[in-house]
């Protein structure tokens, strides 16, 4: 370490994934100079094995099941879908898992990239080894960002980590369908990637310990998922726990608490995820290596004047668009404190993170789509706020059942009654996704019910929903 | 009249189409009981010869476009669009102009359907004449609602009316494709018939007086549109006047005041709106028939006590879905006003038509569509507002790019630069339909830009769109 490269500059950034990249942009616009510290691809799981990919591979799918429902339009598909030209297209969107079109923005937005892992060396101070062995120190004036994201987590079952199981890394770049493929975890990545591979033609098991798939959303969207899946021939187990996995020959088998045994040709483990501090230099600061970093509404880490997690490093919400919105409010009070300015940390300002709290949106891109953003009835229950629940069948909706013969689908909204101000809203649907910003933007803005009723929807769209939602409250 | 039947209720509707079904549901729904009236068929334009047919005949070109545009779906569409399937479907969205299902809605809502021709008679008056001759005359305890509607306006060009040209009528409702359609204007209906038939097998022509397409959009929105139509082999003529019409055998022929000459098996004209006042006995209440209705905010005529404008009839803003909402404040109101209570007028009160003024919503069902909600960069100065325009390509958004290969689209806000809030917002796009809703929030809730940052759009949907018109009006 004696003979390290010594470099200053004012921001050291761990991790150059699109919260990263964002971090690094933000603070260079304020005028900052900043290194970016990348091992791996620039542009991180999003780019390369998550959002892209799967949507690529999804898309194809979503797009021939919306024709396929429009009689006069259907009788023009007359093929299937082209698996090897998804694949490529899938290829193209992660740029052949090339990162130099994004280390070129990087390069473009002022931004100093630096390839090699960063470990934390006591204050301000993140040492840099490069593939070679080679070293910098690098010393932060003002702040040290770290933006290593997470990684999939494999559950302590007997003989899993030894069978050589799918990571969602492996699942969203596999080069070919596998013929079955199991699944274990019935979140968001279990569901996502169930659609794609089953039609594009594997056989497809998903095996949820849990008594619904996507149990953190409205259990309407868990339901419809499971009976669009199966529909789709996917074997869905609920209730099923894991106990034990081997390879016999080339095939995958679990072994499961009732008894069961399930047989394919990989596994995708989809559990959940784990922060990547374990190997960040957490200790050299008073951290726990592991485990996720302690952080305010900044994104500051607790108690340190100069240490800061965004992204899914803090555990708060793990979704790309959310960990470069905490990006934007990190780097804007990195910036203001660089300059002696005072940061507001109360909800709602430049600075806070408060979307993370209350308007958190995910988009769950199954067939039918989920759409959420803030509380579900369940979460508005446990936070103790005076609520009232609102559904309405999106089917029923003059611009639904002209977007598809046999739309089928369910709003959800929650109401604060006290306030008269929506909690949450979830839609679970075809094509919902693009539905999900309007209550975004209800939810942030606190917008009140007396005043959504003059938001009046376009006839006939979709979003004529929010007109039936809104009637069904008003009762 | 002498031995006309007499009856006597609270509120008497003329006009059963969309907007006045939804004045005589809230006012049974307040406690009232309403008289519905109708020559034709209950449901009215939008139903049978307007928003539900245009959408179902271009339901299917759309669809197909986008599957077209994913390498690996588009694949599996070997075939061409089943024109007489297409129309199948759009006349099972009709109910084949049958409107046997909305009389039993009328019925279940407690609403009392009278079918003729009525006429007012002087104060809270009006007479009913079926299509036998017979007579009732109704006398309105607390309000009549004219909702009578609008007509297609056929602007007096030489010969035009003796070649039987189409109305939007006749557009929407053709049994085939004719051969070459001629379409004299091109405000929505015209993009959106010309659009609907040259993908159904039609050679049609585009002729515009004005030098743009969409004259009321932003320039962008008319501008994209016409490139579309000729793309799709649309002729589209700008800045031609046409000065004369004549059937020559069964061909219709437009000459032009270039000396032009356009030839076609028919020729719609689209060039505006008339109000249907011209025989509603506007005279015996001291209005000018022929005339739009002047309301106020509560779409009350000035001057009267009793007797409201609702919908195209004012000719504030001719869409279903603003009379429905007009709708639904001017029955707010005629309940209130019942009871002796106090009506507020105010501006987003529960009774005012606020969204006529500042946050009009409509799409534009062509390829590309077209959404936009509030005032365009041009209106905003007209009002003398200070705000700065903000423009942002849709197809660099990865959520577009996922959507489509080669997805071209635009975004444009207005922001309010003293205020801080969107005065409007346009989108020109594929499939931008169902973003509009949130622009409508965002103005309708005055939602202030530093909210907005907070409102995260999620990854990778188009929404994100919302994100770049932040970072770009940021600068």
């Amino acid at each position: 370490m004696a003979d390290a490269a010594e470099r200053t500059c004012d921001v050291v950034v761990l991790g150059a994934g699109s919260t990263g990249e964002n971090v690094a942009d933000v603070v260079v616009r304020g005028g900052l100079s900043a290194v970016l510290v990348e091992p791996e691809l620039v542009g991180g799981e999003c780019s390369y094995w998550a959002c892209m990919p799967s949507k690529a591979l999804l898309r194809g799918t979503e797009a021939l099941a919306e024709v396929r429902a429009v009689p006069g339009a259907a009788e023009a598909v007359t093929g299937e879908q082209d698996v090897a030209a998804t694949l490529a297209r899938r290829d193209s969107f992660t740029s052949h898992w090339d990162d130099s079109g994004q280390a070129e923005w990087v390069a473009s937005a002022g931004i100093d990239l630096l390839r090699g892992t960063g470990r934390l060396d006591g204050e301000r101070t993140v040492v840099v080894t490069d593939a070679e062995g080679g070293t910098v120190r690098l010393t932060a004036r003002h702040a040290v960002a770290v933006c290593t994201g997470s990684r999939a987590s494999v559950p302590p079952i007997d003989g899993l980590a030894d069978v050589a199981p799918w990571s969602p890394r492996e699942a969203t770049s596999a080069k070919e369908a596998p013929g079955r493929l199991l699944v274990l975890g019935g979140g968001y990545v279990g569901c996502e990637m169930a659609t794609a591979w089953q039609a594009l033609g594997s056989q497809v098991t998903v095996l949820q310990r849990g008594p619904r798939l996507l149990p953190a959303l409205e259990p309407q969207a868990g339901d419809a998922v499971t009976a669009a899946l199966r529909d789709a021939g996917v074997d869905v187990r609920l209730g099923t726990a894991v106990t034990g996995a081997r390879r016999d020959g080339t095939e995958v088998v679990l072994s499961t608490d009732d008894g069961g045994e399930f047989r394919g040709d990989e596994v995708l483990v989809a559990v959940g995820r784990a922060a990547r501090t374990d190997d960040i230099g957490a200790d050299t600061v008073g951290l726990e290596p592991g485990e996720y970093l302690p952080v305010d509404a900044t994104l500051r880490v607790e108690g340190s004047a100069w240490l800061y997690g965004v992204g899914d490093v803090n555990g708060r919400r793990q979704l790309t668009h959310m960990g470069k919105y905490q990006a934007r409010q990190a780097g804007a009070a990195i910036v203001a404190r660089s300059r002696g300015e005072e940061v507001d940390v109360a909800p709602w300002s430049p600075f806070a993170a408060t979307a993370d709290d209350v308007a958190t949106p995910s988009v769950v891109f199954t067939s039918p789509q989920v759409a959420s953003v803030g509380r579900t009835a369940a979460q508005a229950a446990d936070a103790g706020l005076p609520h009232r629940v609102v559904e309405y069948p999106i089917g029923s909706i003059a611009g639904a059942a002209l977007f598809a013969d046999g739309y089928t689908g369910t709003a959800v909204a929650v109401v604060d009654t006290e306030r008269e101000v929506l909690l949450g809203v979830t839609f679970v649907g075809p094509a919902v996704a693009e539905l999900l910003h309007a209550a975004t933007i209800a939810v942030v803005g606190e917008v009140p019910i007396a005043r959504l009723w003059h938001a009046v929807p376009a006839y006939p769209t979709i979003s004529e929903i929010w007109l039936r939602l809104l009637e069904t409250y008003r009762g």
